[in-house]
């Protein structure tokens, strides 16, 4: 375990975004680290960040590479993809430790990037993909961390131990995940989508059978979905509504038994049962709530899963990985 | 088609919830109707309804049957379950046409009744199923309308159609609907669930497995389903997300020409296509909209139908019923 | 009274915006009028409005004057404020009746219009303010309304009878219009003002000593005012919570015999007294509820006015403004 | 300061609604406590907190006065005005350090208590009015402490160093308070005012001259105001918007001089001058955020304040006077 001597310099590329301002916000109150930087786009002039003000007080500056090469120990890149791909690599060369939240790395097979991603077509040698809950021996030695999607971190975190267990059965259609999210989710960048007037008393759904979180969760579950994205009028957060079909004799207790098993040493996942989990109830907390109902006669199972898609689903998840990359206590900086 | 030479003199039990205060103010600029009556509950004080100062400015009283039957030609119940079982034969028995919102007289089936509506056991003969575009000639010499529910006239008006013409494969799992709805879908009476700081900032599931609805929706589809509802922080409309294998060789097309054979002359079912409707654009109408995706390689389908839950998923619906039963233009009031 | 046998040939410029679809919804249901144009912005592809499919069906096209011209009797102008100032005064010259619903035409002195709206300083010579109340006997002759600001049309509906009848003290500090709106007041043109995230959950005052509405306010009630905007999570809307020192003497029942003395003979506008007025009871429609509180020992009156911002703070006002101006029943197409 | 040698030893009683929540997140990671009772209604049965789930687990137990008193050194009170009025004199006859968030004990006019509090006319002798930044010194030997009522919080914050200072004139009408609070609160009890429904895309105002923050906000400022509260659809927050004559010659310079003055070494007061604050900025923390500007014309000053009416209003405000109560630092366990 991490003995605090020494703080980390962190640096956040992007720190003016929603997930950017959420990991200022974060690592200013970590214990073990110490904000190096905190840049924008390039070029762009400082700007105080008025919602952190008294938490957080340096301006953010324009992206310098080098600066931030020379000042940091790790890096968190909350940037656009194309921007991400961009930079990512050199400051591995480096030696940096980087904790990528775009997608620019997430997905290993080079058509599927291609489609989603161009332009990102080359890849460092070793990425880890970071759902810390997935993955925490290969965080302890990671270079370069693709922090997991917001949609499926939920729909992963949900369905992976289940698919482990072979309690699904996939022979029929697809597993089916309808995914709610709030309007954070779409970015800072002002839109007709993301107007208030159009959202609010509204609600779409957007994507479908078109979106590239899709290929991110059928490349880690390993088996296609059907996912359909929606944007509720909320501010924060995802509720995924998960209808699978169970193999013969799969009843609630195996749920409950499998998911035990599977997090019962992860702090940020919470078992619900049959009390479904509510966006309100992990709204800006790490908390993933997972619950769920069978249908024995029709052997069909809901899944409920929650999460708040800046921190569990992003910022907060990067923390988590960036704490079991440096040996800290999985939780430092995310009570 | 009616004259409009007499005005059809209708009376509203049940006026004060938000689908009777709705239906008053439907009425009251319908050419063809006089609100000869407005009831609440039995021995309620008169109230005026604010919303509809300069409406409609007569108060409501409280619910007196005798009263009601002698100043009305139809009625309209906005009543509790219980309440409207006990009040709509002794209407119907003395000559009345009744237009029931309550889900007393929906279901035909006399085991599920008891389960879903106990003490709704004893049914007239004659009940009319009431969703405008399923049963318009039904509903011509119909006494007693049971209009249909709000989740329902959604997943039958996108669904119907499609499975009557075979293009829905039935055999493996369930359809699957999943619904969101606005909170006044709730009513009016106060609760913990219904209350603003518990809703808004959230979303949750309800009644997985456990609705009432999907018996409707089962009776009327005569196909199990799988149904999840989910409370959104808006205020009036629905969204339901259905989830449907097709049979080999149902393209885009096939759904598409299917529906617009069905609603090509039904004014209030608007076929949106690959432009997915939005609730914002059916609040505060009596439309429903459907559009739809197919996955060609997997052969699901996606449907996506909105309603406003108080017009077309109840009051609007009614006065469609009404319309119709009366001989008026089925669009009368309703614009 | 107008009868009727002509259909009244109108077009909207600007139709494509949160005003413009207003005023097509209005339009279009309309029993004196015929839709005859619909444009936007010059040079923009024609494009259908799909919230008002099977409502009206044409495409709204590029904005083109002659085509403009020659095809109406009367121009509703929802343009922003430069293009309707370039606009009108030719539609005027080629006898067309225009009724503008941007700030080009609504301040009489060029000096402020300076300020607030700089390249309108040529005026017609006979513009009429189009606040309905105040000025139908102007209408009737009209040929260009400037059609009443959202924030003004509340304030001055309050107001203006009270000091014209000498209730108000207008010795000590300004009368104070503490203003609350809804989101779409700010337009429908994306910016980070109006992105949901920044909305949702939140609160804020903005233009305090420096809005334009301030100087409209001024022009109509002959006295200085503080006039301070706040934007308010809501789509629709606008409630003024207005402070002012009543003369000696002035009780509740002195205001509420003004109040109702001013507006008996007006259909839309609603006293309210003691029941303040609350939003919801205006929302999507075109009254203006006014209600107020007096605190005896202090001489303070506190007036409540709310309207909905885009129908009697814009669009239905302005179709109210063209009801008057061609001899139709004021409430036409507006209930 | 204090060395954390022992944990504090703390209880909170109505530990279910709104405020009690909040008291249980922000003690459950206070380094310096232990939560030794969570206590809701006498008689309740044993439940836990879902949203806390993970961060505390244990039960809020029915409410045990003798309990309560025996495992605690200090007692949180978030009950009913009357109940808090019950049960605090006896605990502190026990040596118990009482901080009461309920409104039992804030005003000092026996009078004024009797109209607003009946019922609580018996008051230990000393009582502390707990807002944080006032009463410091009273704080350290305080034995039953009052919290300040969230609508004062933000009015005192604000106009307490003006007036003090002779910046403000008096002699004409009173001060204006417009303040916009969120649902919150209103409390966790349903009711048709705090119904979704009504609430959502709406706005009111409400207690206009008649609330009983206007009577505690008088009393700390020693001078009359205009009170208006209103009710505006968010979770959390308050906006005030206060309306002030300046004396000749006060501008904005000397407004901020004085308030840096009063608030520079107050961690939580932050002073954002013309750039007004917003309810987004202090959701979720203990930060009261001031702005300001002046007409010089007019001199009229407005000022804008926001707080979180949960956390600076309620439970964080508490856990500060704690805090100064018990020696640690103002700040533990609120950033």
């Amino acid at each position: 375990m991490n003995s605090y001597t020494d703080l980390v310099r962190v640096g956040v590329a992007g720190a003016t975004g929603y997930t950017g301002v959420e990991l200022l916000r974060l690592l200013a109150r970590h214990p073990g680290v110490r904000i190096a930087a905190a840049m924008g786009s390039p070029g762009a002039a400082p700007r105080l960040v008025p919602s952190l003000k008294s938490l957080w007080d340096a301006p953010v500056d324009g992206l310098d590479l080098d600066a931030l090469a020379e000042s940091t120990d790790a890096v968190f890149l909350a940037l656009p993809d194309q921007a991400a791909a961009d930079v990512a690599p050199s400051l591995v060369a480096r030696g940096k430790r980087v904790f990528d939240l775009s997608g620019a790395f997430r997905l290993r097979n080079a058509e599927l990037r291609q489609r989603w991603y161009p332009g990102t077509l080359e890849q460092p040698p070793a990425v880890v993909y970071g759902l810390t809950e997935r993955n925490r021996d290969l965080l302890r030695d990671s270079t370069l961390v693709a922090c997991a999607g917001c949609y499926p971190t939920a729909a992963i975190l949900g369905l992976q131990p289940l698919l482990q267990a072979g309690l699904v059965n996939l022979s029929g259609a697809p597993i089916i995940i309808d995914a709610k999210s709030g309007v954070s989710g779409a970015g800072k960048t002002p839109s007709e989508r993301t107007h208030f007037s159009e959202c609010h008393g509204s609600l779409s759904a957007y994507g479908v059978f078109d979106h590239r979180h899709a290929a991110e969760i059928e490349q880690e579950l390993g088996t296609p979905v059907t996912f359909v994205p929606h944007l509720v009028p909320i501010d924060r957060g995802i509720l995924e509504t998960i209808y699978a079909t169970l193999e013969p004799g799969v009843d609630e207790a195996a749920i409950a038994a499998t998911l035990h098993a599977a997090y019962d040493d992860s702090p940020f996942v919470r078992l619900t049962g049959g009390d479904l989990p509510e966006i309100k109830h992990v709204a800006h907390t790490n908390f993933c709530d997972i619950g769920w109902k069978v249908n024995p006669r029709t052997r069909q199972l809901v899944l409920i899963v929650c999460i708040d898609n800046l921190v569990k689903g992003a910022s907060g998840q990067a923390v988590q990985n960036f704490n079991v990359a440096f040996g800290f206590d999985e939780r430092l900086g995310l009570n």
